[in-house]
């Protein structure tokens, strides 16, 4: 089976990847090939169990580019790539160009010509719970209108749309998985409006300062990279019979406020932690947190298979595990 | 003002200009020029007191040519412009080309460059029903989710979040409308799935034979000729503001079974106009139509001043007024 991961340079890309490369296989079955391929070349993994692995440089919103993917035959793509929230409202024919025309591209590449006439590609889409906005429900059914108020949730619900259509015609093997919001992200601290719910637990949990530029009222939907992660493994074992028409689901996920985030740093790592939370409303973000969603009722994505964690705690235990492993960074968790 | 109606050659396109051609205003404003655009050229209005009326071929969906109607600088667009749900069917490209492309090809022409940067294009866009499908409500809410199973509905609904993402940033003024499936249709009968909707009153009332392929339980969601012309007229009264971040609103109509179809027929024909259905059962067509809404309950719409006929036999009593106009025509139905 040749896998493919379009967006393989980025954090959910390479922590997919790394997983795909622990056991060599797809559900069960064995990964003869893996070529990661992003706008810049991802790094290559030097060992590894699948015998051939190959990393590319494809920007598939440039023409002939999605073809020359398409033409490496893959049999999984995991699409993720895309440019984020803020980048797609600064620049409106940017955020088209990629998020909606570079999505198109690659699923004309990847399509049959009629229905029958090959196997169908499977292709599992990152899309977004930014397909929501305004004022919307406290937990958001699965019938619910698309409502983004963003151009990257636009996008990614004309994506969605396009994706369900091809799939119902027999032309690919859709599955689109809306993302809840990321958290614990690792690494640095970005300017992503969002950035503060990851940074109020990353940072007081080494020791660091971290800003809170909204109330503690606000409420978010959540889900830990390590969740993310299964979600791509598992929508790629689903059949077409299983997903139906609407192949695109929103994910399970976690239900809390900053307040409850909070409690749960506070169990994790105690008041010292916690006392490294700064308070600095900040208006603007305050206002963009306040059209987002606060929570789902992911009842199919559910029946279908699909976990998350079921608390605050879980998510922050995932990021403990798997972000702060070195021994430096353990001791210093231990004596706070 | 200047007004430019796309898909002008088309049997609502025609109305809607004959409409603005009778009193020479919209919204109470003088049409100070109305162009009428088309894949073939509409018939220009010989004598009109609109004092500059021009009729031009144009198909958005080719290079330049979306621009080429911006440069004519309309005031109010009404974008009818489209290939309809049977033929985006059977030909995959053609409909993503002219139903997408062309809606967003339009859109990117009239828009302005930056919000602010000069007075808004008002579009009013034609969508349909066609964005749901499949196993609905009998009475689908506004905040329903969208489950086109055609391609055309898909095109629809992509175009519609790009209507509301670009009006959203302030750079068009537009609203799309959801058209129930317009009945009675005038002229000959068609071979689209829903052409009996039509046939089976039509036919009758002129002393022609008509066939019903479906059961008399069959029920679906219209609104006359005369009903969508209003809508277009009132939605482009509408402001921003009264419309806000979902413009795509679906427009009033009638509930009805094609058993309700049929003794509205008797009640303004008599038995002998129903004894002219005659029933052929086909499978095809019961299979299609039953993924087809059978019903909504519109309250944005409603709400915003939207007017349809509130029973089929309103439907009827319009066709009759509108359509059969003749001496030879009336001078049947009354000895019927």
């Amino acid at each position: 089976m040749h896998v493919l991961i379009l967006g393989g340079a980025g954090m959910i890309g390479r922590k997919l990847s790394a997983e795909l490369l622990k056991t060599g296989k797809l559900n069960g079955a064995a990964i003869s090939r893996l070529t990661l391929a992003d706008v810049i070349k991802p790094e290559k993994p030097l060992e590894t169990i699948i015998p051939r692995i190959e990393a590319i440089e494809a920007d598939i919103s440039r023409p002939g580019e999605a073809a020359r993917v398409a033409s490496l035959r893959p049999d999984v793509v995991f699409h993720l790539a895309a440019i984020v929230s803020g980048e797609a409202e600064a620049n409106l024919e940017k955020g088209y160009t990629i998020n909606l025309d570079g999505t198109r591209a690659l699923l004309d590449a990847l399509r049959r010509k009629e229905p029958g006439s090959g196997p169908l590609t499977k292709v599992v889409f990152a899309s977004s719970i930014a397909v929501f906005g305004g004022n919307m429900p406290d937990f958001i059914p699965d019938d619910y209108y698309l409502t983004p108020e963003t151009s990257y949730g636009a996008q990614k619900a004309m994506s969605e749309l396009m994706l369900a259509d091809y799939t119902r015609r027999g032309l690919i093997d859709g599955i689109g998985i809306r993302l809840p919001t990321i958290c614990v992200r690792p690494g640095k601290p970005n300017l992503a409006a969002s950035g503060f719910f990851s940074g109020i637990i990353r940072e007081p949990l080494i020791g660091q300062e971290a800003i809170l530029p909204v109330a503690d009222t606000v409420r978010h939907w959540f889900a830990s990279p390590r969740s993310a992660v299964q979600f791509f493994l598992h929508a790629a074992s689903l059949t077409p019979a299983q997903v139906g028409l609407y192949p695109n689901l929103t994910m399970p996920g976690v239900s809390a406020t900053v307040a409850e985030q909070i409690e749960a740093l506070r169990r994790a790592a105690g008041d010292k932690a916690v006392a490294l939370i700064k308070r600095e409303p900040n208006e603007v973000i305050a206002r963009i947190v306040s059209g987002w969603a606060r929570g789902f009722n992911p009842a199919r994505a559910t029946s279908l298979g699909f976990k998350a964690e079921t608390s605050f705690d879980q998510i922050i235990e995932a990021h403990i595990e798997d972000e702060l492993a070195t021994s430096a960074q353990k001791e210093h968790l231990a004596t706070s």
